[in-house]
């Protein structure tokens, strides 16, 4: 197996990767961005793709959601949280007095502005492509700053000190990330399962989305995340990204996804493990069982007696 | 063919029965009583009853249809209309002054009571139990009474004069009968068709209506009647006597009573033509072929490429 | 005070109105017909008037609900139920096997019909225009028949004999009757109340029915009983005849009336205590002091500080 | 007055700033960070900010409206869009040929990757704070890049030299900005106004986010945008970020924000003209006019007559 994530080694999404299966043993490819980690799955140059997509404090990475939908071939086959903790790491003998410059993603800086207030009021902030980068740079020794915010993890391999431990403001934040394989590959159902769609209206009214709400309501399927995303055709015109509990081989999501797709462009991202385990226990009325009795009632209505 | 009907002969209901194909050869059995109609169905004593279910000015003759419902093993192949026009009849030589006392079902007294207490405000009521039964004893000359409210078919069968025409307040009055046959017929679908069903749920909740109709709506079904009935379980314990437009072999019609039939308790009375011959036309997303469409699509997610 | 009543005298319209506190000393005046009882509110003849209104086994006496949203004007104030059961009464003397004829109201012998199958097979029916008119006619001791079908307390105000017992298929049956008062009059809120209404739509489409209905539960007022009744317009065009739990000084119903005037035709025929006494425990969030926390913090909005 | 905006100088957030009445004259502050420029505000430090919330090409800048919503005492008083365009700016000399490192914001490089796969297929990229910075990194004459991402505006300012126009994939892009005020300040009713909303649930069940739409729906207010966010209380854990066509001051927005209250949590972050123009025109059964009407209507009810 061969895998493609979003490097470079030793970022969040390489952790991600390495919760897999057999992913310590494979290959495992860095790409510089999501849309090239996509690219390897739709080529065949890799087996599988893992990508970030939801950031437990700055919401969703949703121009990955959008990208895989975009990507017509692919789907989601799993997914994974990795918690986020991040640490003031610097060469070995800096002391933090010493820090003056601080280098690391946009997003992993602000989640630790607040620490940096109060324990460098004056560190200039250097930007970077990855908290992995910046640390790697700061490793090579010809960095203009001092310390990087990183993970844990990525500070230990590279031979880094550590000037501060668990620094972002959020405590408990963990990031999702899927992994991607060519849409011939469907994940078995666990009962704990999560189905992700991207669906549009053709046309924008009031009283749509409760339309497209209600064909989940109305099977009993549970919607755990919606988003209304521009569709890139102007502001005002919106399609909705959407996570509901279930497997595709529930009955109730084939039923609300066959309805959906009568009063809507619907895209099937895929039906994958939840990383949580939480398994999804449907109402009586909404279960396998009760979906199967239902179509025997109706198919006996037509025998003679 | 035999027929039975709710008699006696000449009432509405047998001038409903006359409208069926081959009625008017066939054999038309008059039956005391709705149940007593039913019952030669069930017991094979005649092919299908007549019997009236819904009357525009005063509402449903709801019994009919719990009796329907109650008896397992019947279905609805038909509905007609009647247009209801009273007449004041009386026998020969007997002018409206000579009027003492008037003969007539409850019904329609109460449909004429606007035009007795203009023209005869002293006549006395004889309630009787059906127009035709008013003309009847009427026309028999043992009489109380000089008059009789009745339809104008049986006054001119039983030969009696016509002292007032139209007398009814509500003009364009209609009752709706339906055909009752064995459970093993169904009618054809036509696309000018009707559901009728029986609704019940298994507790009762705030928005546990809502839920049904909701059965309804995600599929793309109308409701074109509704009553909520007692149970007889004491007031306050409800079911639902409904109709639908559309025939159970439409998939949205099938689909709503495949959903339906997991949240409540369901009893399918039959799918018939209108009497009115109006053609349902569902929307575009709505239609066989957008549930066709939509359930290829789905099929089609499995695929590989 | 005086009261008018659907009569005869004796009937269970004149239970009903003895249970209403003070009429038992009132005066007590028989009408015709339950128009004729209505108009006598109107004109001020009476003060108030009891009419039937609902049939637990047959459903509603829905033309009288017609009958007072038509009489501009009134109100209905308080609503009462009577168990209804059935004795078979004769003259002193007469014996079952005597009996040969049977009179009473339609409704009363569709409910005793089992028990006359079984026990007077062959007995011919009689059809009088109230259950109290059958059991008057023999006691005057000129009818053609020898028995009626009648309320225990009619056979003992007038000295029959009872032939048989709780005769009714329907055992624990019970009528519903409702005072009808002029408009000025409101019943104050008890928390055990109720809300009649009807509703009726500009137009007939697709989802008008969920519309009504969503006037109600965004606003968390539960209906209790819904009919779609015919126009008189012809078969096809409807209003809506609904009870809902609640009283219009609740904030919740009052807020779901003003909702649906808008989208609607609304009229309001009163609020008055429940028969049952079953007090209405909204949800929290849907009590007064919810509906008067979300206006006090709708307010606060556009305060300064 | 004084402007605060997320900077630094020259910045499409700048851009939107200059668009509002007003700003070109007066004292413009950049601020490092969408935080700061709040806190600015808050503390009396500016008069309003002006931060990006929504960018048409990657969705929700929503770090953003969660940081207007805890921060309590803000209000958004009105929005602007900017349209996006790239250019490749080098110094005055530099050909195309000669550019093996390009800087600029993240967003932007995801922007333009297609044409820099193109026209720059061995460029490296080095990591921004903001489009401008790249830019002023570059004009300052010791950058490790020979070419930035920028606005054409940005370019013009510091002499820079064009070598590609409108590089970005998406053609049309437009960013929306929101100014934001303190508590106090409420923007007048347009008639084309936009009302944003952070609404949280007690529990998360099936129906709860339907729950929420009726409340809109039931009033006939439409929403333009929703998203469900994480709250940080791990991942499962929800709100959701809304935008609403109309103003407060509109019956129906009061209505439906008063409805909401008492189901949800509910911020209100502002009413504000909406940057596109476009009036609302709500449906006649929900316009001011016909609350007006129905409680009046309502209000009636009591009068005697």
């Amino acid at each position: 197996m061969r895998f493609a994530y979003l490097g470079p080694s030793g970022t969040f999404t390489e952790a991600a990767l390495l919760k897999v299966d057999g992913a310590a043993e494979a290959e495992r490819v860095p790409m510089p961005s999501v849309p090239a980690a996509l690219d390897a799955v739709r080529t065949g140059a890799a087996d599988a793709a893992m990508v970030p997509i939801e950031n437990s404090v700055e919401g969703g990475v949703t121009a990955t959601l959008d990208a895989i939908a975009a990507a017509d071939g692919l789907r989601i086959v799993a997914e994974q949280m990795v918690p986020i903790t991040f640490v003031l790491a610097a060469r070995p003998g800096v002391a933090l007095a010493d820090v003056r410059g601080v280098s690391t993603h946009g997003h992993a800086w602000a989640q630790v502005s607040e620490w940096v207030a109060q324990n460098l009021p004056d560190a200039a902030y250097f930007p970077a492509g990855s908290t992995a980068a910046a640390a790697q740079e700061l490793a090579g020794g010809e960095a203009p700053f001092e310390a990087a915010v990183c993970s844990p993890l990525v500070a230990e391999q590279l031979g880094l000190a550590v000037l501060g431990e668990d620094i972002g403001t959020v405590k408990d934040a963990v990031t999702r990330f899927v992994l991607v394989a060519p849409r011939g590959l469907v994940s078995r159902r666990t009962g704990a399962d999560k189905t992700t769609l991207v669906v549009s209206l053709p046309e924008n009214r009031p009283g749509a989305l409760m339309d497209i709400l209600n064909q989940f309501a109305s099977r009993g399927a549970n919607l755990s995340r919606i988003e209304s995303r521009p569709t890139g055709r102007g502001i005002g015109s919106y399609f909705f990204s959407i996570d509901v509990d279930g497997h595709v081989s529930d009955a109730r999501i084939a039923a609300a996804l066959r309805g959906l797709k009568r009063i809507a462009d619907v895209t099937f991202l895929g039906s994958y493990p939840r990383a949580d385990g939480v398994r999804t226990e449907p109402a009586t009325h909404t279960s396998d069982e009760a979906y199967r009795s239902a179509d025997a009632w109706f198919e006996g209505l037509f025998d003679e007696r």
